[in-house]
């Protein structure tokens, strides 16, 4: 059975989402989707390590559209991991396991993984939203599109815009 | 520079050590090395499920000799990783965080990995105490030794007494 490593904000919890109504509630106006396209969550929203940093950021992030329909058909015929970069907020680490077992309940602990650099991560497939992970996957790697690598040339990954995307390349 | 991926319960936190003062304090009475060796952990202490979900159990482990002193010399000769398997223990993960700042400061968050199984890791050297864990590494495997593995056949693991041993083996 193939291993697929499936990442969280960006692809699973809809962190753009939260930023975009923190920035709202911060600076009362709105950003648009083209102000931010291209940049890095941090240079896009001034506050964003504010916030990511703040209690119930992660906890209360929308899920991404049809990933609960579409993670489940893979767990029934893959080994799915979840596999968030997380260390770096450590308020984090609780928000994720509550949220994963309230938005993905077949999802069980030993699928979850939490770390720092994915570069120890071993799986035939990635699903990420950032290069940095998906460099060092051996395996076959999909870039999902966010904002902030939407103008990049995305090389030898392959972009998916959407779940449902990726329900057709892999199921 | 080669990986290595260093379990924390039974290598670097003492968990036998927190087990025998548990049962002291729920029973009045203390059990020997003798009593608990070849069984496991759950076995050997009745009470052990109860304690490792208490708050407070991984957070004020002790640290196992001479661990810190050598995981910072390989910190600077490979690249380590703590691999915990903390997932079981939704409390333990802030704790783990908490206990890795306070005894391995060097140790940054990128190289923490809190997981549930660890088929997902990948790496070059491991060092745990449990089968299950060193079973599904493809590279050098080193069976740290606790009383629930000590009487079982090491099969293809190199079982270590003690962190002056790996020194001597690894650096």
């Amino acid at each position: 059975m193939k291993t697929i490593a499936i990442d969280m904000d960006g692809v699973m919890a809809d962190v753009y989402a939260q930023l975009f109504k923190n920035h709202h509630a911060d600076f009362g106006t709105s950003l648009t989707l083209e102000e931010v396209t291209g940049k890095e969550e941090s240079i896009a929203f001034p506050n964003c390590r504010k916030h990511v940093f703040s209690e119930g950021f992660f906890r209360h992030a929308p899920v991404i559209a049809d990933s609960q329909e579409v993670v489940k058909k893979l767990n029934n015929r893959y080994q799915v991991y979840i596999v968030s970069a997380a260390m770096e907020f450590p308020q984090s680490l609780v928000e994720k396991q509550a949220w994963l077992n309230e938005h993905f309940p077949f999802i069980q602990w030993q699928q979850m993984v939490f770390c720092g650099s994915k570069k120890i991560i071993k799986c035939d497939i990635m699903i990420d939203d950032h290069f940095r992970n998906l460099d060092d996957c051996d395996g076959r790697t999909f870039l999902y599109s966010q904002p902030h690598n939407k103008l990049a040339d995305c090389g030898r990954h392959h972009r998916v815009e959407s779940w449902k995307e990726i329900e057709k390349l892999l199921l």
